[in-house]
């Protein structure tokens, strides 16, 4: 078993680094922040005897040998980064507990034949450069590194020089690694664990993603002096298509959401009529099909909802994924290992997307959830127990540890 | 007759200052730009020969001195600041206008028994610091000065700190001047007289105005491990309220317009559902009844609808004034001069708020429009002829020098 005192002690060690406003965490890729919560984890890498490599897209690889020069490693992590009002465990937990699977080994002086890297992968969140997962998508040959560098977030500033600027971008081609396996482990980010009473989610399946940027053209013009008959508010476009991407969402019940979570109006005055509105539609599913359909759906609906009403509308796809199925070799190591250490556990589709669903085009992957608080996750009120984050780990260890053999 | 080419050589020299990026104008009040923009106009008028008077809340009264030591000024302006996205004649034209009336005087050596005052009245625009007309509004004894002055930007910045930073605070007490009557000339801001082939509109009345700056509130989570039924869309309440301010105006037609300019979503990030959603609705009629009818309809309607969808409604009055009557004898003497000097006019409401709506409470008062192209203003593409801008202020001349007696 691993030490959940220890897990618990860094995990609130980390949280001190870039802290929210409502006990939360703001840390933010390649901010400041991140830096610094990078430096801690290489800091506590290497007390543990790691080496750290770093790749082009700030990637970072801590190492712990095996006993087999000629086996690949088993990689095991998530991501530091965090939402601008998120919680401390997101992502967190899947790097610390990676940390914490270490420290165990050196505590029991256990070699595995495969070398162990715990890896941090940068701006999962894709809050501030869309889209979610980058880094693990260049890994995985899902975007050109240059591509990615391009990536600008709402200053204008690129996902390049930031990287630069924090002095985190290293020399390793992104990609170049040969995988064993992959493990993520992760808070489950919605209700079903806590409700079904389980501490451990053997996750089977991923939900399938589209991010559809919008805009909605009309005129700006007064509020107070431009008849009604004569306005092009932008400002309706984004209140139908609100309603229809909510609509499409209930109609593909059950296992399918949508939301807008982003929104510009321009030039967002009291007085003026809104000429254009920006934001983005976030359609899941874990199945391919309904995926295709809710974005048909709106396409095929969206702009003659908005032309009615005199105004106009275009979209743009900024991030998607389709529905992963996860190994079923790692899927079995994850389940086997929940029920020799007598969790209670249930197979599970994660709703969230993670590393680990573009890892798993790449190599033999798997993921384990643990339960969070009333579901609630991208909240600065975001919590787990203790309790739920060891047995997360528990189960981790041992799962890596067998595909890691010893 | 004015001297045309001056005034547009004039409204071309102010709208150098604090250019947009479309043509425009971005010179929002108490910015740097006011600042340079007020310098300007301070040196034209001591040019012509009048003194500058300035009052605790920065607006600007240039004198030309009346032949009758006891008689009362007429006034005559409107104001220097503009929207973000502003055009380079709402509110310049009343100011330079009335410039161009003392100058035209001063070409004629035309003595006037009453003295004449152009004015330029701080914060018409309101966007930046709400509500609208904050300074005439303080002069007319609607608002404390103490209240103005705490009004706060969104960077958190007060009036009464931006009008000292700029140098532009006077030590005149505000609202001590008396008013023999006051003039404001000003673009129509709306598509009327364009659309009737009028120089001239003989502004009887104005709309009445409410802005409701509401708050919407849910629960922030993550957008793709969210159950639907567990959602509190904030986004969704922004929504519904978007089409119900829409219907609420259609319902009152003719003569009723409402909408939202500005909206502000919390956290605003892709993948997180909006917890909480702030905007302000934007209503106005030139009926009293009605204006209070819409806003109890809002107010009736919309924190059921939300509460339906699971998120919660409050509101609060930020700017409000109702439907002003212009006084008959100056009204008159707008329509006379315009009958006179041979242009075709149409009595007309104002559709737009102006400073003119506060001072006709404390003084005899009346506004003269002139059209603009395709009613568009509020927007950088705000345009009007030379031929306008010379027919308003020829009528302008014209009734202000009837009214201050040769
Ligand atoms: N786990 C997580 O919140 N990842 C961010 C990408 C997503 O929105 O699913
Ligand atoms: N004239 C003008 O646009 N004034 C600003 C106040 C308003 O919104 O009506």
């Amino acid at each position: 078993r691993i030490n959940g005192a220890r897990l618990w002690d860094s995990l609130m060690d980390m949280a001190k680094i870039g802290p929210g406003i409502a006990g939360g965490n703001n840390r933010q890729t390649l901010t400041d922040e991140d830096a610094e919560g990078r430096a801690l984890f290489q800091s506590w890498c290497e007390a543990a005897g790691m080496t750290m490599g770093l790749d082009q897209m700030g990637n970072m690889f801590a190492r712990r040998e095996g006993t087999d020069p000629d086996a690949l490693p088993v990689y095991v992590g998530s991501h530091l980064d965090t939402q601008p009002t998120g919680g401390k465990y997101d992502g967190v937990l899947g790097v610390l507990g990676g940390l914490e699977v270490i420290r165990t080994l050196n505590d029991l002086n256990i070699q595995t034949k495969h070398p162990i890297v715990v890896v941090n992968w940068t701006n999962e969140e894709g809050t501030r450069f869309a889209p979610a997962m980058l880094a693990s998508g260049v890994f995985a040959g899902k975007h050109t590194q240059d591509w990615a560098y391009d990536r600008v977030d709402a200053a204008g500033k690129s996902f390049g020089d930031e990287l630069n600027r924090i002095g985190w971008r290293g020399d390793e081609v992104v990609g170049d690694r040969k995988m064993h396996a992959m493990f993520e482990l992760h808070i489950e980010q919605g209700p079903i664990l806590e409700a079904e009473g389980k501490d451990i989610g053997v996750v089977t399946h991923g939900q399938g993603l589209r991010w559809v940027e919008c805009t909605v053209t009309g005129k700006e013009s007064h509020t107070g002096s431009t008849p009604m008959h004569m306005r092009k508010n932008a400002g309706r476009g984004l209140a139908l298509v609100t309603e229809l991407v909510h609509e499409i969402a209930m109609k593909n019940q059950p296992g399918a959401v949508g939301a807008i979570g982003h929104v510009d109006v321009y030039p967002n005055s009291r007085n003026i009529i809104p000429g254009k509105v920006v934001f983005t539609i976030d359609f899941r599913t874990h199945l391919l099909d309904k995926l295709n359909g809710m974005y048909d759906e709106l396409m095929a609906r969206a702009p003659g909802m908005c032309e009615e009403i005199g105004v106009e509308f275009s979209a743009e796809i900024v991030g998607q994924f389709d529905p992963p199925a996860f190994d079923e070799g790692c899927v079995g190591a994850v389940r086997d290992a929940a029920e020799r250490l007598g969790y209670s556990h249930m197979d599970i589709v994660s709703g969230a997307g993670h590393d680990a669903c573009w890892i798993n085009d790449v190599a033999p992957t798997a993921m384990i959830m643990c339960p969070c608080v009333d579901g609630l996750s991208h909240n600065e009120a975001e919590e787990i127990s203790p309790e739920w984050a060891a047995a997360g780990t528990d189960v981790l260890f041992h799962a890596v540890v067998e595909t890691a053999e010893i």
